[in-house]
């Protein structure tokens, strides 16, 4: 099989990739060692930039999204005391749309077949071969059949455990690397949400994120140690522990049921640069990785998209090397911006073991000064509504 | 002798206070351990905010201030290899004024007999008594004889080493403190600055900071380990370190000389609540620190000043016990939000012995948003020209 550009990786950033690459016409085969409904059940971020919701709406496949999506015009910040809303419309004019991240695959799974996309599920032992030619292949087996791909250019978006970062020789490679000392544990639960808007809160007891996914499902987070198990924590510890962090009036409004799905997760700013080598290219979390907080991570995925997909254009449309040669630095510009801004609310927002008095009081310090002054307001707002590209 | 209000210290926060309060019509004495020549020797901050410069003018007191001082509209952050320029002026509509802090306490020496103000210089052994009362006194020794001053209130001016915060009892108080691990070498010279604004650059090699006391009189630093000797850095040494560290252009653009005085300081933040004890109110040093990125500790001793004067004013003109019981809260909010500023302008500026490359990225990431973004620039303005009282 010979395609122009090989897509490791069936997350939303290579099916995203992919369906933007078929609207140019060009040709293209996306590679996924799992299953579709694998690819469906993992749970993730769900509050899309406008970046995102603007690529899903330029392809067409935006009516659900624009159907269920919620719209949310600002967010909360929270300190045990009182609530710091970020009026992110009124700030930027901008919005966000809180669409989990499973709904926007599933209709960019969906919509596949019919846009004459290529997506080989269950794609095992997936290898990266000649990334410095202008002849790469990917070999996979399938079926137990060895398998070949062969393209011009290979894309990694296969994720930071996937197979694509490693094939670029740690010669050629940095890496940046924070790992925080604390965990998110999720909840994921059929109850209608506490607030209309998310509500991040930095409570003495520790860190709460109040989320959702839609009207119906909702989507919460308490920082816990990374020693903690699972298994110690019954739904009921969990609310009772979101209720006191969270504060007693999101407590009150708060609805309670069982937990569909809930898990700790470890959090960690992570940047592999440089982001092209030779023939292959790194999306998302491939190249880099940000902490949850303030939801970053899809959305740099799909900046990341909106730049391979230009360069890509440009080679295969007009002979342009130079965008491909752009891409690395165009995409790295954009990351660590973000990467700076879910690191210095992270910051914000946990209690850090190590911290003492003098760095507590600096958090409620920034919080009273992001209370009164517009100038901060807006700052946030525009990281959280996102960096134009 | 019987005042209203004994001051403890006669630099810029005691003089100012004093002369408030003489202005209203209230009786007080200024008490300084040293000879006035020995307060006007000291070499200090000489950027003014608004609220420092209104104090002067609403005292009439601002002539030589408003004919030598130098308004600065903007002021410069570098990287070693651009210029960020922060248009204070267009962004916040204020400008500030670059003064010595030695001009501006001789300024208020100066009108001292005029105004009926008594400043007592040479006061050893100055002890606060009794501040837990309403008949509060402070001893001393002059002359060899021992003194006494009876009062209603002691504010204390006298700085981070003097008695007055050591008069309140530990149980009463509680420290917040941070130490950096670096000092600045400061050097002050005549010649002419190398930019008509300030800039603070980091480098590689360190911070260093382009400053100014007139148009003839440069004040530069840079910063060196707290284990650095004076001694080992002759006049030369500076100069060609700062070249270095502020860049080709205001290297060709700096004209060296010998230095009239230099300096090591180390770098603390430090914060001493409450700032009111019984009858003793602490204003500036005696109760914070900053570190000096940003020129923020002597604008914050004349809003604390402010607010002691107003707090005071009120009790003696309107029987007001409000005021003064609000005053500590008053100024510590403003302390706090100096406080972070200072410290992340600190951070944002300086290489930490203990900070690997991912810090650095955030450095370097963050002085990229500011570059671009009005919102991030109007912030830093807004703090650097001094928030509101």
């Amino acid at each position: 099989m010979k395609v122009d550009v090989a897509i490791i990786g069936a997350g939303p950033a290579g099916l995203l990739l992919g369906h933007l690459l078929r609207a140019e016409g060009i040709d293209c085969a996306v590679l996924e060692r799992r299953t579709g409904a694998h690819v469906l059940s993992r749970i993730r971020a769900g509050v899309l930039e406008q970046v995102t919701a603007g690529l899903m709406e330029r392809l067409g496949l935006d009516a659900r999204m624009k159907a269920e999506g919620l719209p949310h015009e600002g967010f909360n910040l929270a300190d045990g005391e009182r609530l710091i809303r970020i009026d992110v419309k009124a700030l930027t004019g901008k919005e966000v749309v809180v669409y989990g991240q499973t709904e926007l695959t599933r209709d960019l799974m969906d919509a596949a077949a019919n846009r004459g996309l290529d997506v080989i599920y269950e794609a095992a032992d997936v290898a990266l071969r000649d990334i410095e030619s202008d002849a790469p292949y990917v070999t996979y087996s399938r079926d137990g059949g060895g398998q070949r791909i062969d393209a011009r250019f290979i894309v990694g978006c296969d994720g930071f455990h996937g197979p694509s970062r490693q094939a670029v020789p740690a010669s050629a490679g940095r890496t940046f690397e924070q790992v925080y000392p604390f965990g998110w544990l999720g909840i994921l639960a059929d109850v209608p949400p506490c607030n209309h808007e998310l509500i991040y809160a930095n409570h003495e007891r520790g860190f709460a994120l109040a989320s959702m996914r839609s009207e119906t499902r909702s989507r919460y987070y308490i920082d816990v140690p990374l020693t903690e198990q699972i298994e110690d924590w019954p739904d009921d510890r969990i609310w009772d522990e979101l209720a006191v962090r969270l504060g007693p009036d999101a407590a009150a409004a708060m609805t309670r049921g069982p937990s569909i799905e809930k898990s700790i997760a470890p959090l960690r700013s992570f940047v592999f640069e440089p982001m092209r080598h030779g023939s292959l290219m790194l999306c998302g979390d491939a190249a880099h990785i940000v902490p949850p907080t303030g939801a970053k991570g899809l959305n740099l995925a799909a900046s990341d998209v909106y730049y391979a997909a230009e360069a890509l254009t440009g080679f295969f449309k007009a002979n342009d090397n130079d965008a491909i040669a752009a891409y690395s630095a165009r995409a790295l510009a954009r990351v660590w911006k973000s990467e700076r801004f879910s690191w210095a609310l992270t910051k914000l927002m946990h209690r850090f073991p190590g911290d003492g008095s003098f760095e507590r009081r600096m958090q409620i310090a920034e919080l009273d000064y992001i209370a009164s002054s517009e100038a901060a307001q807006r700052s946030i707002a525009e990281n959280y509504v996102g960096l134009p590209v």
